[in-house]
């Protein structure tokens, strides 16, 4: 796996008056926990003194803020942050960094979302058309657009959102700071995650739970689709919905095989256990002999446990990642690139050699880091080495949220699971059977966008798309 | 002085086909000619490859351009640049950075500009009440809005600007550039400068002729008040007028007194030749007996020595100023501020001791720098001191791009000329009356705004506005 | 685990003419992957065009080192590095980062250590009163005055090294590099790791295996214990060996157990197997119930994985570390240190819910850590928390090259297993015993250094150490 | 102008208890103030509690030091510190940077100095033979080691200073600071500038007076050459002598000429007052007749001054230098260079058209920014070009603390006075000679250094040299 990325996380926080709590400081340790939800930029807004001020930039998270910088928003009512991934180089302008603080004719709102708008360019020409300026390229400013045009008409915020969410077509958790009070929106399909919570009295939104605990709070439940939740000054939480009934649900298939973090649990679904449950399934079809189970780290291991326990076959560490690995300019670079593969993950011979190694991963994108995983387990002695991939093949681009490559260039696109097996220069491969990969999540109410794996998107893509 | 701040500096440059230039590069070496003009922020916009990208963030310029960073703009066809002074803390804001680049229904612009417009405000809320929405507080974003708006109904750029010429009230001078052209517009009453040149073929603008100067280009002429000059992709002038016409010119006093370098031309005027013939005025109404003249460093000094020729009194170096200031945190963090001074300016005993020394400085502010140079000289021995103002007395704010202090602060505000010269400490003080200061630009077709010394302000102010 | 640390890691690569290498890349990409051996500062010193230039500083080693800084040193024949922890602020000292490049009177040398000597301070005193003077304060600088006086009257290097060897009593691990060789030494008890491999027909030193195999180079054997190795400019190998005979070898036991990188080999022992290993010993003794086997990432996951393996109970993922942790502020700052943990850790309920959990750490230091892990899993809902630790009871401060709390600050020290079971709020505690550990290198001719278990210390410690 | 470059500046403060200062700021404002001294690396030592603790780098004192980093250092007792330029790129070396603080058989001290010694590589040698090493390359460790040496068998530091002086030949003024006092030292001919003074009851050294006036201090007396001057903790100054006695004073002609601050005593004479006497004498002597004088900013308007009242021909400010001049990259970049001067100087037009204008500057060296200077002022329309130089032909290298080109490098070295007119583009040219320069102290008992246009050096060379 690598090719793959989650284009955003947001995280929103609104603090009653009386609590002692610093919501920039909440907003910087949950984005820390979301960080693997996007690392090329972050920024975190606040509520101060009636004011909103925003902080963002190029960086990991604790590239971008100082211990000195939270400082500054020291005091503050509510906070929202973001941290994303850049869609390409262009996106790679500052203007697209969010959240984005935006004064308006009634006050001031800042705004941050996870999310792709599959009429965003439609919607953005048309603001055009009515004398609106762009200063970015991302939705962010379309989204900011749209609802403060509606909110003219409307009383409140929360109105304008609802009537907004009815041009949006696309995968969207949206989190609106005013000075006083937080609104978390979210699709009506429901494709992205989106959860609220509590720490005290503090109202949370996040795109995970994980980042819920890592403020020592309590999940409350996950944002239903087409929902929109008002955190009000007091903390008192307030539901609506958007006018725009979605056929069905479509929560996305990869967030449970690879995005969210496995100690999140997203729409009632544990990401860990439906991890583990999928490299069951995966054993139970397995046909090989193998005398080792290994996980490629971090995202395939719990799978590789679920096939170990499953098939009895045990589990061992055969391969390590550098731990440090977030931060090395090899991968920014492209330097060395063929060499790379082994400053990030190295083999463990010892417990390899000789060995039949089955070994499980949650995807193949490309295929080529598989492939030199396959070569680095072979050098380090292993005798057979057994892929097995606890999804079924990916073979079509994103639309709604996931930064894939196109569809041509996936290794699953245009070639059969042989031709695939001898790309990666495996013994044999095999995959989990998308219906199989449905019952992860059994017995939740939860129905999937699976269109990476079947070309079948929920909704129309936007003329020009690729497929 | 010191308490009196321009609020920036323009430049801009189109280089036609064929030219070996770098437009990156003249733009980062005409702001560094600039740099008196702004300190706080600057920027650089290019279009590069058909597309405008833009760098920019607080700081002198050559702390936020390295060679790398421009080299990354090589091969640009154009580029426009800003320098700038955040007016207080709020403007800080990096929204409020310059250049600024946006998207709009016919494309793409970029715009910079040096001025404040009276009716911001009021043209804020207009947007707004058309759903626009401002990520920043300062005038660009306004500006911006308004000739989008009338881009929608007009065929070409230069056509939106001047219909917007006739909703903006105050001081402005414009550049604004697309992919393959550029737009300069000056306000109607001229209050800032703004003048075109040519470097080779290429077409140059910039707010003093000494940037363009300092690329070894010609000075070509003013840009008239009221003017919009257009330099297409071939390198062609061309020259449109708004359709308002000012009931008068009204070019400020302090860029001649204080602002423009003095090797710049503005306006016709030879900015060091007007300081020396104040510094001459001032000499002919002088009635005291001096053994030395000595002018502040820096922008005292070319009256001083006007001042000493006049006189036959001899001019002496009795202030040394220390040459590497622009850089020490003293300045920014108030530290230990009344000491300060001696870090910036040193009196000369040996030249000094003894002496009835006549000090020349352009103007007297809030007082206070120059009660504690009186002092400097004072403790380095000098006999007597008279203060000579190159100006007259400064008492009122500034409305038209430059910061002041609210007139209430100012030395002259509701003192005589006897309590200002208590108040600094000066044996004798002498200012130079208004109508001999406005004939220093004897022979040349000039109106001068002169409110900071009369508040008789050229513009109705907005309500609320402190005079 | 936590407070133990490692105090350096140590590589050098020499390239011999016609080979197509950057010994500073292979530098860089070592020494990222001896990151965890210290995080505090980092250098490379490299020998290029005749001369000795280096580049430190503190950080880790993606910050100090950038794609420009690294060209700098294309072309350079050979290379040394080096990261550290500082044992404490003083030593945060920039004279006290290594590599250390001398100018003496042969010629010029740089030199990297890592581990401890225990005369060092007598040492120093020595070099003082011959005239000596130290910019730092660690033994860089005493071992280097040593080596140079012996090659006053040594005609080689690596005869002074050999002398100078007399001289030192401690845990060290040296590497050398002149203008066109290596000289890699190490103590006589062989405390910290060190061993020799090739990349093409290039010589590598580090202090792991995983360092070599990181550049895809290949492993060829340890240094022993006392042996000078020496690479000269042809790429070839030269084994000397000091004329002290240690009384035995003493391994440092929790290079095994902790400090090693899973995928290393050191002194002929597999550290991933080794920690397997002593997760089954602990199995075999386990006399407790349990659902779930759960390790504490990273450390303590390969015994847990034993644990579960000998046991038959599952292993599950119950604790899901951030991957970002290297670098968030909260660590260096104390800030809300008692919150931080979930910063960096998380317990996933749907693992752990209702289940009796066996937690396995490699050690107890203080036992903070220890205890509010037990806590977070009680919190997620485990019914039971069982800790098994894979080594015995850490009672003594290391003088050897590891930095360690004071004794009395260690949860073991002076307390029963019982005292230390309630300390952590486990429902119950074991420990590996010690004879059992040793058995986990089993085959092997290897004796281990155990004086934080035991007290025993393998050399006489200076007068004035705690113990 | 240009070329010519002082190597160092040195700065101390001890202050008593109960005196409310902090040390570690006055050097900072200090060095500020000696900042032309030198500007590629700073730094500051202090004692604070006790311990000698140093923060240094490569830049300039306000890129260097921030307040955060200064207030590390409050409370402390003492305080040195030291600005410099590399002599080259090897010599940019971190090691190099001052203060040093060494530790050795006594204790511990730090240590800056300005100058050169010329047996420098000799003494390095002889420390080198007895087992001494080198991180750096410059006279630091030297000096550092020597005086350590001494002090193995002298009770004070002061006397150790004083037997170390026997063995340094050269230029040099030196800075000592243990914890508890400071100790400044002059060589015996007094190359370099030292003087001490007051600030309340603090005792202040510095290479110049005005950073002593920069801190609001009283000048008390040069340290006379020989001489070794003591700080001790309750304030008091006691003074002794080498044993060497010189057999002439030889005080830099450069420092009067160039390289000190205007506002500065040096060695009884006051650096402006000398400037513009030396421009009066090359008034005397001048034969052609002249519009306009103008002096070359900022080191030769003092002269040009003295030259315009001498001569009754007026002065005008013909020349424009940016202010901001000293951060920009051109200058260290190299990129342009020719085009560079126009980015620093810009010529006034108005103020030289049609003028014949008598140009002065303080020395030519290489001759290549005159040549550019004369061709900028024609090009701005001046008539005739006549260039004034306030010395006499620099033709020689300094061996004593300036960084000079080498001797053939120098436009004057090998050319006759019509030559180098030719070389420079002027009309004609005038030197100041050499028996009419010394004057300029007239009534001082002051001899000097004058090698540089007569190669007579005051010591005799190390071999290998130059000249």
């Amino acid at each position: 796996m690598g090719t793959l990325r989650e284009e955003c996380g947001v995280f929103g926080i609104l603090t009653p008056p009386g609590e002692d709590r610093e919501p920039a400081f909440d907003a910087y340790n949950a984005l820390f926990a979301l960080q693997h939800r996007g690392q090329d930029s972050c920024g975190i807004a606040v509520s101060l003194d009636g004011e909103l001020t925003v902080h963002k930039g190029k960086g990991l998270v604790p590239d971008i803020f100082s211990l000195p910088q939270l400082r500054q928003f020291q005091g503050a009512q509510a906070a929202i942050g973001h941290v994303r991934h850049a869609v390409n180089a262009e996106s790679v302008n500052p203007a697209n960094t969010q959240p984005l603080v935006v004064h308006h004719a009634s006050g001031s709102m800042a705004l941050c979302y996870n999310g792709t708008l599959v009429n965003g360019r439609r919607l953005r020409e048309e603001s055009e058309y009515r004398g609106g300026i762009f200063q970015g390229t991302n939705d962010a400013e379309v989204i900011s657009y749209l609802i403060v045009r509606e909110h003219l008409r409307t009383h409140t915020l929360e109105d304008a959102v609802i009537n907004a969410m009815e041009y949006m077509i696309g995968a969207y958790s949206i989190i609106l700071m005013q000075t006083d009070h937080l609104i978390a929106a979210r699709d009506p399909n429901g494709f992205r995650p989106l959860c609220v919570g509590r720490v005290g009295r503090s109202v949370v939104f996040a795109s995970e739970s994980c980042a819920i605990e890592a403020l020592g709070g309590t999940f409350l439940r996950d944002v239903a689709p087409g929902e929109v939740v008002i955190a009000d000054r007091e903390g008192r939480i307030t539901s609506l919905h958007c006018r725009i009934r979605a056929a069905r649900r479509a929560f996305c298939l990869f967030e449970l095989i690879y995005f969210a973090r496995q100690d999140s649990v997203v729409d009632g679904c544990s990401v860990g256990a439906a991890r583990e449950m999928a490299g069951r399934l995966l054993a139970r079809q397995n046909t090989v002999e193998g005398d080792l189970v290994i996980g490629v780290p971090d995202s395939g291991v719990a799978a590789a446990m679920g096939f170990a326990r499953q098939s009895g076959i045990p589990y061992g560490i055969g391969l390590v990642k550098n731990r440090y690995i977030a931060r090395t300019f090899i991968q920014s670079q492209r330097w060395e690139r063929e060499k790379s593969l082994r400053i990030k993950l190295n083999a463990v011979s010892a417990t390899v050699r000789d060995k039949r190694v089955i070994l499980v991963d949650d995807s193949i994108i490309r295929g080529k880091t598989c492939a030199r995983i396959v070569q680095l387990l072979r050098e380090a002695g292993a005798k057979e080495v057994h892929m097995r991939v606890s999804s079924p093949p990916f073979r079509y681009q994103c639309h709604f949220g996931t930064i894939t490559p196109r569809s041509e260039a996936m290794a699953a696109h245009g070639r059969t699971e042989e031709e695939v097996c001898r790309m990666i220069g495996a013994d044999s491969l095999q995959y989990l059977p998308l219906e199989q990969l449905k019952t992860v999540a059994a017995g939740l109410d939860l129905d999937f966008c699976d269109a990476c794996f079947t070309g079948r998107y929920v909704l129309p893509l936007p003329e020009g798309s690729a497929e």
